[in-house]
């Protein structure tokens, strides 16, 4: 009987433990973004780093494909995926144009339990925001670093982000040994917000749907319910809008355009506005591609407005 | 005893209801496949829903680089892959145009009992004539939806068609419940079918092989065996053909070509017959790009004639 | 009592032979490389088939995006990634423009315990002289290839590679079980080593990093410090050096760069000298593209000489 009572208690063991700290850190899944594109080896170098500190992660992508140190975006896409991931998912975000500076490393942990291992530079800007600070720390580089990597200075990426994700969704430390506790604040990147004023619904262009071309707002959908004064979407179907795009103050676009439930409400070819899947406004040509069509781009200076027609 | 007893019984429950479960739907493994490219969050989100499923899924991709709205592409994609993945894998493809009409959600199970979650817009057209219907379902987008994911009418591939393909790959349902069973057939794009007339081939070229430019074919190396009256493909190396490739019934190309066993078997620049990885005749240059050369592209409208020389 | 025996037994036997064969081959990692890109189903094909041998296998990738035939960036790729994978990793790289002619197909096993599955064609050049051979063996095609697989000839990077790589990462043949032992050598593609003559350090230009436009050398940061007759890096911070690169003997540029500990040491647009995550000697522009604006690419007939200033 002794093995059996070995055997036990070892998974008896594991399995508290385990419990134990996967409800203090991590869930096992690291998911890793970049500009560092897929192109070259320094992705498969972050995978293999993250795999040798456990060989049990669920090593996954966000994308490696921010354009080269443009952190807005890279802020943008970590808001726009985080919660569809479970709760505990670490994510390690490398898009650092000041590597070697004195920006810091931190982990920012989120009210909803999600973790980011980044340089503070802006990347935290959108996330931190919407789904709330519960915790800073920055990383101690002296500690959290992978074994004979101290003499590169210009690969952070690969020797701290992903050695810390990785041993943060292992379980491997706890968070409060990622280094000290910093105020709950992150670097923020200055940008336009959506409101009403008067009868005009204003926001700002934070990104375009690369793949088709589709424009999206940063105004959310309750904000078009309100200026409209309806309880629900159904009501503004098929509704006309006047739409007008400024860059820099300047029109670049001025057009009656109709909210739809979706795209084959119109014809290809035709605008429509319609709510993405970020509940926020959206434009875009049925089977075509707005931005190329009206020469919109995104960005801090981008501006739209939207008024009843 | 009492725990070992209950660690036992719950082991055998576990294993007895596993095996049940898999022979029934999945086995863990969930491939995706969309034209949304890799340079935003979507495919990202897809892979984050899916583990938020059951974070033991395997997570795969067929290709996110289907060009926007080719449905033909991709069908050709999944029938090109669907058997070099195991038994009870399921895949998702998402090339959906009409997002938002009428076209049914769907879950085809072929004989080879492979699972496709997928708009039945024509996506399903090959695979379900090569691998044989087994049974279509209905998607019950009222049951079979991320939560709190009703508002957005714009991302199935996420909300539903992840989200399904995950529960259906965990078995955290079981096929029955994915929604009613429909009659035995998909939606079918038309497309020219290989065969002989007289002493001549004829075939369409449903794809391009993108990274080298070789073009495909749908002819079966098996009917170049018929046509030419032999038995076996050494019979034929280094033989000439003389192929014809129209569009639209315009001559594009008119030339003698040699079947060889191998690129090396003819000159760097070279062309040649071979038959590809699908076993099915393939024109190409050695270590150069024949589409590119002869201008030839792929589609409907895109015909090859074969003659013994 | 005889079932707890009999799983008692059964996982003891599971235990002991898991852990031996283990030491014996694979760690259930299998990581792909190829000329192949991502639009198509061919590396999904490969992972497909890698699964089909073990579902439990961690199937990942290095790079799919090595410009076509290109054996030697390919090998280059390896190389700077190889030991940022566990011990026992198993890499299958396909770069292959010779399929069909005579070149072998191998696996090399390296003294730090990585196994590559790839033709022998010049790709094992640099991780065979790195990290040491430990054993080469020829592939046997007749028994180490996937079922029914027989009769194409064009797609051995998933029939044989990919399924005898996966085989040996979960440990389902013996490493002595691919084929006949080779001598310990492997093909080499010439290239220009570096090192030290008179007061000039010489090297070549192996790799630009695509996504930045930085250009990598191969000469080890130790030559550097040699030239200079320092022993850290620190001391050679800010230093001018005069660099001169040169293609097939014609001067390209010509031009006093400093040595910088990293990037945010100049200003914006201005050159720097680095060390890169190789710990080789690199050059940069401070966020813009080195390489676009001297016209700098990489290959056996580019050549850097550095001088102290």
């Amino acid at each position: 009987m002794k093995t059996f009572k070995t055997l036990f208690v070892t998974t008896a063991i594991y399995v508290l433990f385990g419990t134990q700290i996967v409800l203090a850190v991590g869930n096992g899944i690291v998911v890793f973004q970049s500009d560092f594109g897929l192109r070259d080896q320094a992705v498969s170098a972050m995978h293999g780093v993250a795999l040798g500190v456990d060989k049990n992660l669920k090593v996954e992508d966000l994308t490696h494909d921010i354009p080269a140190y443009n952190i807005w975006e890279g802020a943008y896409r970590l808001d726009a995926v985080a919660d569809f991931w479970p709760e505990h998912t670490v994510f390690v975000s490398v898009v650092d144009p000041g590597v070697g500076s004195d920006r810091k490393s931190v982990v920012l942990k989120t009210k909803t339990n999600h973790y980011f291992v980044t340089p503070d530079n802006g990347t935290l800007t959108l996330v931190a925001k919407r789904l709330g600070i519960a915790e800073v720390r920055e990383i101690d580089e002296k500690v959290n670093r992978l074994k004979d990597s101290e003499a590169s200075h210009t690969f952070h990426g690969r020797d701290v982000y992903a050695y810390t994700g990785a041993r943060l969704a292992a379980n491997k430390i706890l968070f409060e040994k990622v280094g000290p506790k910093l105020p709950d604040q992150v670097l923020n990147i200055q940008h336009e917000t959506a409101r009403i004023e008067g009868k005009t619904l204003i926001g700002g262009i934070p990104i375009l749907d690369p793949a088709y071309g589709n424009v999206w707002t940063n105004v959310p959908m309750a904000l078009l319910l309100k200026l409209s004064k309806v309880k629900s979407y159904s009501e503004l179907y098929t509704k006309p809008f006047s739409v007008t795009v400024t860059q820099a103050g300047k029109t670049v676009l001025l057009k009656a355009i109709t909210f739809e439930r979706s795209f084959a409400g119109v014809n290809e070819g035709e605008p429509l506005l319609y709510v993405n899947s970020l509940e926020n406004l959206a434009l875009a040509l049925n089977q075509d591609n707005f931005a190329d069509k009206f020469k919109i781009s995104a960005g801090g200076d981008w501006r739209i407005e939207i008024r009843a027609k």
